[in-house]
């Protein structure tokens, strides 16, 4: 049916949803039994809940754990009759058609000041004739570290790679451009890989729908086409590849003593990550303002954050070095002037 | 010039920017003066600053007071060639004309979980052949005192039938219909007042602008018309109430102890706060999008705030009475079936 309108070039496999959603529930699987063996203390729990318009998920929760002061990771799959106005505007080929979506979607905040905030989520949406794949991870340092923020790329990039060279140097720029604090020309963190709407017919990136005016990158780049294996193999490495991105980051960090300055500057840091999940995350508006289930969208905030009226770190400390060079975007893989201006900075620390 | 398209029904004065500049700048003191005595060890520190397109501000914040945690009352006069198209809906009159607007602004944040949060901003705004007032007040309590939400309620309701016994019946549910959490649907506190878009033609009550879901009271109330003179007196009436509704709930309950049960769900309750200001505060989002003065803005947001997963508060305690009840809209003059619901919780603890 409708099939000649069909816009990807390659056909899902007849158990697409079945797939996808089995994905995406053994990557919360793994997750969480790899969060649980790093923390050591803490431990998830559970809630299972059901959408009235169709579907359901099943969150996870950890509070006070020894390395992860409050997290969650979110599985759900959701139907639904129309899609709203804001994706159909993306995808105008699904319009009245039913929908389904499936993805899990996680943010941990540590407790350490050291350990950075990360974010993940990946996605599967079918309308209809279309389908598509999106997601990706990006990390929040407080502190700046110069090697975990390579780690996390390179880790994340090699799962890019082991599908297409491509796709890094698509994703990459995309991240730092959707988590773009416009209002305070700031990114939320030394990013990572994001993307959506993977169709298999090329990476078209649609600027309009983030912040559009953060930076000029490339609105077309391929085309080249993927097929629904291809994706759907991309969301799995890269969803297997957080936690070999995270977990050393965790090992080399937690045992750094931290005093009250860096916690308060940790706290105030947090306070950004809430201006950037209320203000400009497209998913979390749209969840808030469309009945979605509030706890589960707003489980992504920080357990504790502050705000200071014109807080302005001091000339030559880390956190400006946070402030100056952590909140920009960065091509962390192959900036080598990166290295003098961390050393710089760490010397006079 | 286009006086012919006027709909004003009263003409405002030759001086009115001048008069109306006055008067938000003298609030601001006033406030300020009276705030540092209530507080005793508080003092604001000023900064005045330039905006790049036309005009600038006085900001004053407090920190660390020994009554408020954080708290900012701003002044603000600014110019511009063309109103922002989100004003101009509301106003289409203006359209092409060169504007002034002028206003006053204020969060407190206190320390004791006994003392209400409050937020205050009266605003004037010339347009070519227009001109309007707006402005309100409004209390958020984190325990459920029924004479402290009465004594607000009450103040102001006199400051508005020193105008018009027609006012406050508007401005009261306006109130509690723009300050509506429609993700939690829950109002941000016991309301006060609110209104805007106050020209003298009538009481327009445009429901489009704010959480139009929330409440269904009347679209139009009037049509009554007010001079100019009128308006800036509810303003200055509104204004000068602000002190003798917040501060004798300060003297009350400024030596009941807490401990930290209380001080966490306050906490708890400036999540809300950040919520409602990111997520629906029109003025706040606004002026985000829009390259506003980000440290001004955000003045409104709490010291410290916190947010835990699916949170519920114990059968018939105070938080239970608070969120059951203080955060619905009340009709807390009229109604004698709250004393009853207040006095069986407060039994109970």
């Amino acid at each position: 049916m409708e099939s000649s309108k069909n816009p990807n070039k390659s056909l899902p496999p007849i158990n697409s949803r079945e797939k996808a959603k089995k994905l995406v529930l053994s990557l919360q699987d793994e997750i969480c039994v790899g969060l649980e063996k790093v923390d050591g203390e803490g431990q998830f729990t559970e809630e299972s809940w059901d959408r009235a318009e169709g579907g359901g998920g099943r969150s996870r929760v950890m509070s006070n754990g020894k390395i992860f002061e409050q997290g969650g990771v979110n599985f759900s799959e959701v139907y639904g009759q129309e899609l709203p106005p804001s994706i159909i505007n993306q995808r105008p080929e699904a319009k009245g058609h039913p929908w389904f979506a499936t993805g899990t979607s996680m943010v941990l905040h540590p407790k350490s000041p050291y350990i950075p905030t990360v974010h993940l989520n990946y996605r599967y949406f079918e309308a209809g004739p279309v389908w598509w794949f999106g997601g990706g991870a990006d990390l929040t340092p407080f502190y700046p570290y110069l090697e975990d923020a390579r780690h996390f790329h390179q880790t994340h990039k090699d799962a890019c790679d082991s599908i297409s060279p491509e796709l890094h140097k698509v994703f990459k720029p995309w991240c730092d451009e959707y988590f773009f604090l416009k209002h305070r020309q700031e990114t939320r963190g030394i990013g990572g890989i994001f993307y959506d709407y993977q169709d298999g017919s090329g990476f078209l990136y649609k600027g309009q729908d983030s912040n559009s005016n953060a930076y000029s990158i490339s609105k077309e780049l391929g085309p080249k086409s993927f097929s629904w294996e291809e994706l759907f193999g991309l969301a799995k490495a890269c969803g297997q590849a957080f936690l070999p991105a995270y977990t050393p980051i965790i090992e080399k960090r937690k045992n750094e003593e931290y005093g009250d300055k860096e916690r308060q500057f940790q706290l105030y840091r947090r306070g950004r990550y809430v201006e950037f999940n209320l203000v400009w995350d497209r998913g979390t508006i749209f969840g808030l303002q469309t009945n979605g289930r509030t706890e589960s969208i707003l489980m992504s905030l920080p357990p504790l954050a502050r705000w200071e009226y014109a807080y302005k770190a001091k000339d030559n400390s880390r956190e400006a070095l946070l402030t100056d060079l952590f909140t920009k975007p960065q091509d962390w893989l192959n900036d080598s002037t990166l290295d003098d201006l961390c050393i710089k900075h760490n010397a006079i620390n």
